[in-house]
Formats: C-alpha cells, structure tokens, sequence
C-alpha cells in the first residue's frame, strides 16, 4: 500500500457536539454569526477541543512549470514562474505579504520551474526536472516524479505538524497551471473542458479556443478512471506537491485550508484517491475562474469568501484566515447569557 | 438649514486614479486581488494617500428601546437592550470581542434603554426616554427627541474624528428594531412590507403576520415622503444615531463601515437626507435578514462577505474590517513589476 492510501485521523465528534452546544450558551440569537460558528465548531472538532485556537499558520508554496505553457495557453512569459519563486522568498508577493501579516510559517518549495534559483533560506530547491512534459502530446510526468512530487507535499506536511501547526495553507505557482487543473477537473468529474477553462492570468478571447482544444487532445490521449494516473499525465509537479501535502495533513491531524481553482482541484484528487481525508479540508473562497464553482460543488465545498480573487499562491486562503480567527475569539471569549445575566429567547 | 444638510467633503478622485495605477505596477496579473483591490483605492481616495492605512478604527454601538416591543413582535424579551448594553461594555458581547482584536476604540452610547444602566466608562448616558412610542398607534417619537438622537451621532462622529480614525463603525442594539428598520426602508423605497420583514432575532413563523400588519398600519397611519418625517414617526433613537453618525462622518471625512440590515436602513435615511455623503459609505456584508439585499440594491452597494450573519451591533462590519487590513496590506506593501524583476504580461 502506497503512504497516501493510508486512513485519515477521525474528527473528534464528540468535541464538535460540545462546540455546538458551547455556541448555543454564548449571548447571541442561535446561528446569528452564520458561517463564523460552523467555523468554530469544525476546529473544535479537528483540534479535539472545545476552545480550538488559530495562531500557529503554515503556508508551502510549491512551485513548478508546465510543458503545456509552451503552447501559448498562458498570458505571461514562462519565465515568471521562477522570477516569482523569487519574489515570494524576497517578500514582494501578494502571498508573502499576507504571510508576514499571519506570522505565518512560510516557505516556497520549487518542484520544477524552468530556471534554476539562487539560494535563499525561505525556498526548498527541490526541483524534479525543468517543467512538466507538454500534455497535450506526452505524459506530464512518469511515475517516479509523481512519487517525488506527492514526497515534496508529504514532507510539508510533516514540517507543519513538527511546528505544531493549527492550520496548513498550500499555495501554488506555475505559467499554465490553470490548463493542467482543467484537464484534471474534467478528467475526475466527466465535464465538458469549455465549462471548466477560464482566462487564468488573463488570456485573450482568442487563446481561450486554443486551451480548450488542447485539453480537449490530451483528455483523449490519456483517457483514464484512475486519479493517480490522471495526476501522472495530465497534472503539474506543484499540483501533486498539494495533493500529497493535504493527505499527509489528513493524516496527521493537521487541518486545511484550501485556496482557489487549482488548490481546489488538487483536493479533489486527493480526495478521489483517499476519501477518508474529506473531514479535513475547509475551503476558503470562490474565486472567478468559472470551473471552480464546480469543482467546489462536486467537495460539497462551501466557502467563506466570493470576492473575485484569482491570483492562486494560497492569497485567497491567506486572506480568510483573519475571518477564521475572529470565529475563534468569539467562539472562546464571548460571554454565556449566565454569566453576563442576559435573559434568553424567550418564543 | 440644519447641520445635516451641510455637504460632504470630497473624496479624492485624482488620489484614486493614482492608486489605481499603483495597483497595476504590482506583482499580480490586473484586477487578481479582486474587491480587495478596490477597498485599497476608495480608501486612498478617502484618505487623501495613495497609501492608505487601516489601524485607528472607531466603534460606537447606539443602544435604544422600541415602544413596538410591546406587541410581540421580538424574540427576546425587551430587558434585553438593558442588559447588553451592561454585556457590550464589561466585553461579553461579540462587538466587544470583534473591538478587542481590533483595538478599536470603543463605546456604548445608550439613547433610551426601557432600564437605567450603571456607569461604565465605556457607556455614554444619553437616554432621551425609556424607549420610543409604539409607532403602530402613534409617532415614535417627536422632533426634538430625533434632533437629539442624530445630535448624539453627529457627536460620536466628532469623537472619532478627534481620534484621527481611519474607519467609523456603527452598531446598535435594540429589541424590536427589525420591525422599525424594516418600516423605514418600505416608507423609503415604496416596497411591499412583506417583501422587507424577517425573522429578525429568530420569531416564529406565526409572528410573522402580526409583525407585517403592524408595519402596515403605521405606514398607513404616518404616511409621508419626507425622510426626516419617516424617521421621526418609524424610527429608532439608536437608528436615528446612525444616521447623524454617518452624516457627520462623511461631512468630517472619516470613512464608514456599514454593518448588516438596520445599519443599512440608517445609511438609506442619511442618503436621502443629504445624498453628498454617498461616497464615504462601505458596505460590510449581507445579512440574513430578507430586506437587506433590498435596501443594498437601493443603494447600489456591493458588501465583501455573505455568510449568513444576523446579529447587528456592528458585529459583521467588525468583521469585515480584517479584510480590508488585507486590502491594504497588498496594496501598499507588494512589490511591483520592475523593483521584483517579474515580467510583465505579454498578451
């Protein structure tokens, strides 16, 4: 049996049973803060206590590049994916910001961009090869780099339980990536590729017919039921590192934070090849590439936030984090109608 | 004239455009971060910078009686004012938690609970009365008590002003203030009141009727187009707070942070007391409360969050306030294009 089929921790039921009826104690109308209690109650449950807590943040940002880019499916130079390897170890991006404003624990893992990257304590040089094979004419990866790419997000994983993490984030980057997690979404749901391919980055009208075709050829050349061998041909080296990272935290007992389309997409990989890590994903927000609304609906996947963010690298994820915290305040430090002497609903 | 129909300032079109551009130098492909993106920019055109900052916030939470309470038309008994004005200022109630992990500054201003309260440093004593009249049998209150409830708004604006604020949220607490909010916003908008009444703090199904018919009979009995009558014959003392708050807020320049459903309701008054203050409101989230998404339409105003809270006291403006932290963290700390080396876009 492979690492990533073994079961994932259970939830603690009973936990979550004490969280909802701490909830009903606290001096406000039942189910007046919405989501904020479900939140509450789900890290009660996964954390195995009443009051849970929401400070210790790891987020992995795993890197790759895609053969497919070469095709022109993308409105950025393939080049960006190293130079923003770069930038997200130097703090100048969008996630390394969020980042420094959690306290997170943060670290980019490069699977696989084109270019090498200098040194810098903040990246794992872990690069598989220069990018993925294009999938439009070969497998992206054989099995052995799905191995070591799934390894990569295992291994995340274990570095954000030794720290003790209340919460993993994993973000991604790769020019393409958007047509690698198409491919798979339509591969693992049985979807048309038109209704899950969006303008990623911000493609042309034009090239959109291009993507679609493209995935379209490779959808058929590696006709396949089997997640694992959907992931070998079609996915990205980033993807994986996800996928193996969100098991790996199921594993251990690591609660997740999922983040847009292609995190989305990783999940459902991992779920479709070890369902008993469901319980464990939490999903963060809705982005505006049209075939996440899909996929979020096949993980009966409700998120927090809809407010057009497509950037990936974990920022959406990052973003809710600060709504989760403020779901955890209230949770533990609001008043109960006992204590504070207000009287209780009384029709 | 009265002090509420003076004009706003101006917000700051030419420091907008100049974040705009900002926004388009930075490390993401245009328009990635979605709304967030957008709560950067107002808030420079509001600030007068092209770099905005979000950590000196202002709440005041107006606390009143409602002589309609009498009827039946709440789920909680109306002591309830009385006691979480007592919950809000010795921190038990969600506002004071939310206030806490903002260190914001923070107060009560009670404009006629049905119960003296103690002292509290935290408490503003400004009863007009024990509560408003019933306004299904007669006006809820008369001129000189709106003038002194808008007069302690416009006060609390001032105050926050004076603490050099960069945000002002308004809160309130009030048994029985769906039914007048929702009274309001169908005088205002000519709506079916069927269309804007809720289960407010959680009614049963069978007061649902009793709730509409009431609203009904005091519109029939108060009926006028003029917004300063509506509020004087419908309204709340803590609603008409609000309303002189957030008039004077946008006259000083302080921006404004709308909360849920009554907050709404008073942003619509203001607006159709003195239209020039439009531009300094920010819409936090869309309760629950059927009438919201009504009155939000009505104002053409687009919230950040929809997670089905309901529980007023400026609590899902609190919680929103996180996330335009974030807006402006991105905004003003991301690196751009050419000081990361990133290239740019190519198609």
């Amino acid at each position: 049996m492979n690492w990533y089929e073994s079961d994932a921790l259970n939830v603690k039921k009973d936990v979550m049973d004490a969280a909802v009826a701490h909830q009903l104690t606290l001096t406000k109308p039942p189910g007046a803060l919405g989501a904020l209690e479900e939140v509450a109650i789900k890290l009660a449950g996964m954390q195995g206590v009443v009051n849970p807590q929401l400070t210790r943040i790891n987020i992995s940002i795993f890197a790759s590049d895609h053969g497919i880019a070469k095709q022109g499916v993308s409105a950025f130079p393939q080049a960006v994916t190293t130079e923003m390897v770069k930038n997200f170890a130097t703090g100048g991006a969008a996630i390394s910001v969020l980042a420094r404003q959690l306290k997170a624990q943060f670290e980019v893992v490069n699977l696989g961009t084109i270019f090498a990257v200098d040194k810098h304590p903040q990246i794992i040089d872990a690069r598989i090869a220069a990018g993925t094979q294009d999938f439009s004419s070969a497998s992206a990866m054989d099995d052995g780099q799905l191995q070591l790419a799934l390894q990569q997000g295992r291994d995340a994983a274990q570095r954000a339980q030794e720290n003790k993490s209340q919460l993993f984030i994993g973000g991604e980057m790769g020019i393409g990536n958007t047509s690698s997690a198409s491919a798979l979404a339509a591969a693992q749901l049985k979807l048309p590729v038109a209704t899950l391919v969006g303008m990623g980055t911000g493609i042309s009208e034009a090239q959109l017919p291009l993507k679609i075709k493209l995935i379209e050829k490779a959808l058929t050349l590696h006709a396949s039921n089997d997640p694992v061998e959907q992931l070998t041909s079609l996915g990205g080296f980033e993807i994986a590192g996800l996928v193996g990272a969100y098991i790996r935290c199921a594993q251990l007992g690591v609660p997740v934070l999922v983040d847009g389309f292609i995190s989305s997409v990783a999940a459902l990989m991992a779920v479709a090849m070890n369902a008993s890590i469901a319980p464990w994903l939490m999903f963060s927000h809705e982005s505006s590439e049209p075939g996440h609304q899909l996929v979020l609906a096949a993980l009966n996947a409700k998120p927090l936030l809809n407010i057009g963010m497509r950037l990936g690298e974990g920022s959406g994820a990052a973003i809710v984090v600060s709504l989760m915290q403020s779901a955890v305040a209230l949770h533990n430090e609001m008043a109960t109608f006992s204590q504070a002497g207000v009287s209780e609903k009384e029709v």
